[in-house]
């Protein structure tokens, strides 16, 4: 007995907060013949994390958190998955939140930033060892080069080369990290209301004759932002944002090549391809990993 | 009769858009005792613009600016007041329109800076002289220091010194001059939407959750971009503006002292006032005049 619990890893642990990225990180490890325990947040993660062994959690009960963590014999964790920050009346704290908030209040403060390099500190401070969910699943990170048949212009690479500079020139303000670009201008840049929403607005924008522009044009280029910790909070795209892109009227996404996750890429991949849209990966010089 | 027409100033020609701002403009200019001469953008200028001599022009009519500011004896012209970029169909081009985009379409695809600059030189290449708003009206001028009974606290003046940061950053970016800052955060940046829908945004974030914060709380910083032409396009705030950030919850408006107009200063002051915002000037450290 002994020996088979030696042979077989310990599971790995999986914080799973909003979308598909967690269950896609979860498959892979599965896959690569490592078992999982997902610590699932109640109101963030999607019903099918149920299909692995799995406890939901509120929102801002840490302890409980590290306790289910521990009694799965987890060491190595990956945080997950999309989050907008919660309403207050929605979050509960369990004693060990009010430990760490005393403590930590401060972080509380900053951006999305400080708050996702404190989550990594926090579990580091327990004992656990925070894996980035790239290194778990590699599959997931955008390629170099177009997704599909669509390729951007010569405009579309010029408007993906401003908004690459405006992203990395940004980036130390810890705000969003993405923008659209059409015909050399800003015209949208993200921060608390993320990307669908500023899709969103550049649609109303064009719909409302703010911008002037006819048919398709213009970039979404999203890439992470340079002190960002790799681990947590990679920028992830998938077949929603490619749905936003299009009801914006854009012609294409730009991510960072190596540096994001998509999420059921082959089916945002067709998505962008029924709709005309480019995906592509851009290789960025240099940056922490 | 010569002798009459000699003392009499030449008049002040004013390419008029939207807003209090032109009008203001024309009305600190009569009172210097220099008539005025209004060339009125059909569908931006205010109808107060008829009080003056004027005379009403779609948008896309230079050929008929240029005249209409010779015919009234014009060699000095002012461009001032808000202006959303307008829908391609309610554009009509008159020919010289037609032959100065054959020339300048490249100044069309890009910022608001180019296409202002490009106007300007359009104007000089006309042989007129292009005057500030501010140079015709300095008591437009937000004056260094809080506007009213309300100060901002030093929570408050560490957002603005973010705001003013960023700004001075993204400016070569050509993007919104606005930004929102909330407890260290910036959580929203203006760019095509304009400051009004930018602080729209941040009401409905609230409102909906994605902000978790109580009560009033948070800045608008407002600043020219490091390359703007002074002359144009000065940054202008209002009682509009004021409404918008009492819907937004914020704490407070800091604009840029001596380079961002006060449209009628009084009520914007009261309004201010009455609902408890703070309204600063900041003195920046440089930038061209």
């Amino acid at each position: 007995m002994t020996v088979v619990s030696a042979e077989r890893p310990a599971p790995l642990g999986v914080l799973a907060a909003g979308g598909r990225v967690p269950i896609m990180v979860a498959d892979a490890a599965v896959r690569a013949g490592r078992p999982v325990f997902i610590v699932a947040l109640r109101g963030l993660a999607l019903p099918d994390v149920t299909r692995f062994p799995h406890l939901m959690v509120p929102i801002g009960m840490p302890g409980r958190v590290f306790n289910a963590f521990r009694g799965a014999g987890c060491r190595e964790i990956v945080i997950v998955g999309s989050a907008t920050r919660p309403r207050i009346r929605d979050i509960r704290l369990d004693f060990r939140a009010l430990q760490l908030i005393t403590r930590y209040a401060r972080a509380m403060l900053g951006g999305d930033d400080k708050l996702l390099t404190w989550l990594v500190r926090l579990f580091e401070a327990e004992g656990f060892t925070v894996r980035g969910a790239h290194e778990i699943a590699p599959e997931l990170l955008a390629p170099a080069g177009a997704l599909g048949r669509h390729r951007p212009s010569a405009l579309d690479e010029a408007d993906i080369a401003i908004g690459i500079d405006y992203l990395a020139t940004a980036g130390r303000f810890d705000i969003g990290q993405a923008v659209v670009v059409v015909n050399h201008c800003i015209v949208a840049v993200e921060a608390a209301e993320g990307t669908d929403l500023m899709l969103a607005r550049v649609a109303e924008l064009r719909a409302a004759g703010r911008l002037r522009l006819s048919g398709r044009a213009g970039v979404l280029v999203k890439t992470p932002k340079p002190a960002q910790d790799r681990r947590v909070d990679m920028p992830a795209i998938g077949s929603s944002t490619v749905a936003g892109a299009v009801r914006a009227e854009l012609r294409g996404i730009a991510v960072a090549a190596g540096e994001t996750l998509i999420a059921d890429a082959a089916e945002t991949a067709a998505a962008a391809e029924r709709a005309g849209l480019f995906v592509t990966g851009i290789a960025l010089k240099a940056g922490p990993a």
